[in-house]
């Protein structure tokens, strides 16, 4: 069995799903605070489940883009258990697991998450089925600059992630559906059907050297170089 | 804010909602005991997302179709927080709570329960978007006649709810495509979006004379019938 977090925005949730079934699923929107949060949740939820750490086989995290604090209290946390039970890691981008909550029909999924002063991580994918194809490799753009080139795109396109409530009049307004609120959120269930289909090909990380995908470099980073710099 | 169950399939779901987001939502699919385990699952959710009764505004239940005795144990549940909490109870289909978990993109979602002895509770719905709408009514069916009936429509249709797990040969080798395992099972939040829905257009119902939708009668009704005829 497999058990899977997303820590990647303000949405704590975490999941445990053999391949062809979901057993648990427990996603918390309420601006709780993740490094408290996390680990009582997952306790809470393997106990109700009657699931015992044994069971576990393999272990699954989002890596981002998204909240560069959420991002490294969840790797550090499914790091810990990947050495201390011995499974293997599998780290799913958040964009990707994003788009897995549409798998079953047919969409073009326009993930967004939160990169602040009016920009957004962003990829698109197209989902046919249980199929998840990536069409537009993941960037940072603003969302004025976004709502028009994908306004500009022929096929009907929706909108998800936290950005999609953030940026929800913006996206209207340029006729991008936004995806429904039950649809709409980072689901541990999905990361964990994503990092299913990883398993199968082999494409698993070493706990020791994974490494979140921030896609761009922190504030903090950046002016540490800037400061430096001036030196 | 909008608290939602369903307890039609071994899958207990909760979830908690406002109209535009969902705050909590936690599903257990590892053969629990409803009447057992319901009551302390809303407890715990409400308590972890910080939620007091005072914020619940809305009920809502999936009134079937399902199995009969977690019908009961859910509608019995949410009649009685309707009435002490003197808040509105909003029913809704178990099909199409099915349905909407496939909202966002374009699909024809087949969802099917399990009505026991080679049967199914079946219904076919189209999605949009956020619109779901019903295109063929609920019926019971054997599930060879649904296979045979569905492998001849001209549109790809996607299975899903529980009798999709127990069917998945069948309906896999009839070419109809299973939505994956954590599309597949009912959503408390599926609940929410389909009241939601329904609150708003003023559709709720009455604590003291709403049903469950069983559709057809369960074996000891069928049988007493008979036994009384005989005599």
């Amino acid at each position: 069995m497999l058990l899977a977090i997303d820590t990647s925005s303000l949405v704590l949730s975490c999941a445990l799903a053999e391949k062809d079934r979901l057993i648990s699923e427990w996603t918390v929107q309420r601006k709780l605070t993740h490094s408290e949060q996390l680990i009582p949740h997952l306790d809470n939820m393997m106990k109700d489940a009657g699931v015992s750490r044994e069971e576990i086989t393999a272990v699954a995290c989002s890596l981002g883009p998204g909240s560069f604090t959420g991002l490294r209290i969840g790797l550090a946390s499914i790091k810990m258990m990947a050495c201390i039970w011995d499974v293997p890691l599998i780290g799913v981008d958040t964009l990707e697991a994003l788009a897995w909550n549409m798998a079953g029909g047919e969409a073009y999924a326009l993930p967004i998450m939160d990169a602040q002063r009016g920009n957004v991580y962003a990829a698109l994918y197209s989902v046919h089925g249980s199929e998840v194809i990536k069409e537009e490799q993941e960037t940072v753009i603003s969302i004025d600059e976004l709502t028009e080139k994908v306004s500009g795109l022929s096929v009907p396109v929706t909108a998800l992630g936290e950005a999609a409530d953030k940026y929800a009049g913006k996206l209207t307004e340029a006729g991008i559906t936004l995806a429904p609120p039950a649809i709409r959120c980072c689901r541990a269930g999905s990361v964990a059907m994503a990092a299913w289909n990883k398993l199968e090909k082999g494409k698993t990380e070493s706990p020791l050297t994974v490494t979140p995908n921030y896609i761009r470099r922190s504030e903090a980073e950046v002016q540490w170089e800037l400061r430096h710099r001036e030196k």
